[in-house]
């Protein structure tokens, strides 16, 4: 009998170390090729698309989320597992958590493979929901002393905030500009919108992490090249799709393509991450397909703590 | 709230008349460009695809039927409707019955389109899931007086006649070679997982009328050419969808493809369709995109009874 699973359910059932411990699972597991994560297809409909990412864990299940394009506030998504051995229909998830927990917890596993041992402040730019995954999933590697926040209303910013405090016990607070939020921080996410810089690369801090959730593409990006010029160590989650955006992702064109890592391979010790405290590392999410069903293989397999 | 429905609630309220004007409506939207339905799309896997088949009733909804291509005998199919003015889940289907039911509604809208007014007798090879849909289908469209099945195990077609009997109320009789199935039928289904002709255009009666729902590729049918050169009307349900298979659908090549006509066409009097009562007729189901989210939608809008 398939499982249905709400958005309430994954907020109460997923804790952090779980998520993340999964996503480094599904990262080794695409690195030694045991995960099949095709890059996504989509059907062309009127005034947007739907898009189809797919992923196998050879021999015990396959499946894949859905999304569209059209920008619906509140659209929803859907997950689906299939057992390998019956083709049955394991679990649906309907909404946006396991997609931006998933999101969140590959932010979690770059940050604690890329960031220093002791980075403890966070800087988020964006105030929605992939912005929150974001800082609950880091939370749950790195002890975090403060983390502030920048969106473009005060009342986003705030709310924010609180729930940092409330819910991770974190001192958190608002700032009222971009560069305010990420300047002096450990590590840093951009999670907005924006299709233009956010920040430049001169509010980066030596020795620090950033993790880009947002637009990444030529031309329609939340940073600029500045950014990837300052960095010394250029990763992303998985190569195959982020070698698949239409317009390229500015990280894929020119010289940037050659220095581009997976993190898989980096979490596997094939590729060096951080050699010196002093560099600045930058996570480019692309969004691993099939490790959202891997998400919910984990939420769905041994109960009530994944 | 996310609606969702099972095989069993799919088989409990949906009624045949219901099925057939529903996918009756579904290829009139489509002939009229109301109903978006893109060519399916795949994302390849290990040992099989992840097939996704979309579809959008222009500003009422959008949607999608996922399968694959494992070849599992109780593998499970997901459909899904979005609200289009929220994007909202409002019902997921998971099983198969939405879609052998959408593909039994495509024959029966046909028999009734294509069949003459008077045809009484159905003769079915296959006693599958598919094959029991069209007899669910087509018996909402004539009067039947006699069902005759034939499938390769004794066992499997006494069961269909058995149920065509119980559940239909429809006398029905399994014998025991195909072309005994099929000869003198005024209604002949086709629905086999055979990839080489079951029947020859011999076996069919002038003034019958042909349902294909299996195998139709060159090189992989379950009919000859002979059928397609016997036949004096060819319609399938999705002109587009005919011209994607790869390798081609055999309706589709030489000099088929210029008789091949769509049913919606037909449907919208665009087209003629049977113009004497001893013509015959054949109808190539392909599986219309877009066609099970309609179904889903008149299943979960409007109570019970669709």
């Amino acid at each position: 009998m398939t499982q249905f699973i709400t958005d309430a359910e994954v907020a109460a059932r997923l804790d952090p170390a779980t998520a993340v411990r999964a996503i480094r699972d599904a990262l080794l597991a695409a690195y030694r090729g045991r995960l099949v994560a095709p890059p996504r297809v989509a059907a062309p409909l009127a005034g947007g698309r739907l898009v189809l990412t797919a992923g196998q864990l050879t021999g015990e299940w396959y499946g894949f989320r859905s999304y569209d394009t059209f920008g619906h506030a509140e659209g929803e998504q859907v997950v689906a597992l299939h057992e390998a051995g019956t083709g049955r229909v394991r679990a649906i998830a309907v909404g946006e958590e396991i997609g931006s927990r998933r999101t969140g917890a590959l932010g979690g596993v770059a940050v604690d493979v890329l960031a220093r041992p002791d980075a403890a402040t966070l800087g988020v730019i964006g105030a929605g929901g992939q912005a929150w995954a974001q800082v609950w999933a880091i939370a749950a590697v790195r002890r975090l002393r403060e983390v502030t926040v920048f969106c473009r209303t005060p009342a986003g910013r705030e709310k924010f905030a609180a729930r940092v405090r409330a819910e991770l016990g974190i001192p958190a607070r608002p700032v009222s500009t971009a560069p305010a939020a990420v300047r002096d921080r450990d590590i840093v996410v951009l999670a907005t919108t924006s299709p233009t810089p956010v920040i430049s690369a001169a509010d980066l801090s030596p020795g620090s992490h950033l993790n880009t959730v947002g637009h990444k593409q030529v031309g329609r990006a939340e940073f600029g090249p500045d950014l990837l010029d300052r960095a010394d160590l250029l990763v992303t989650d998985s190569l195959t799709q982020a070698g698949a955006y239409d317009p390229p992702m500015l990280a894929t064109v020119g010289a940037y393509a050659g220095r581009l890592r997976g993190l898989g391979a980096v979490l596997a010790g094939a590729l060096p991450g951080r050699t010196t405290a002093d560099q600045v590392t930058v996570f480019c999410a692309v969004g691993l397909a099939g490790s959202e069903a891997f998400l919910l293989d984990r939420l769905t397999r041994s109960g009530a703590d994944g």
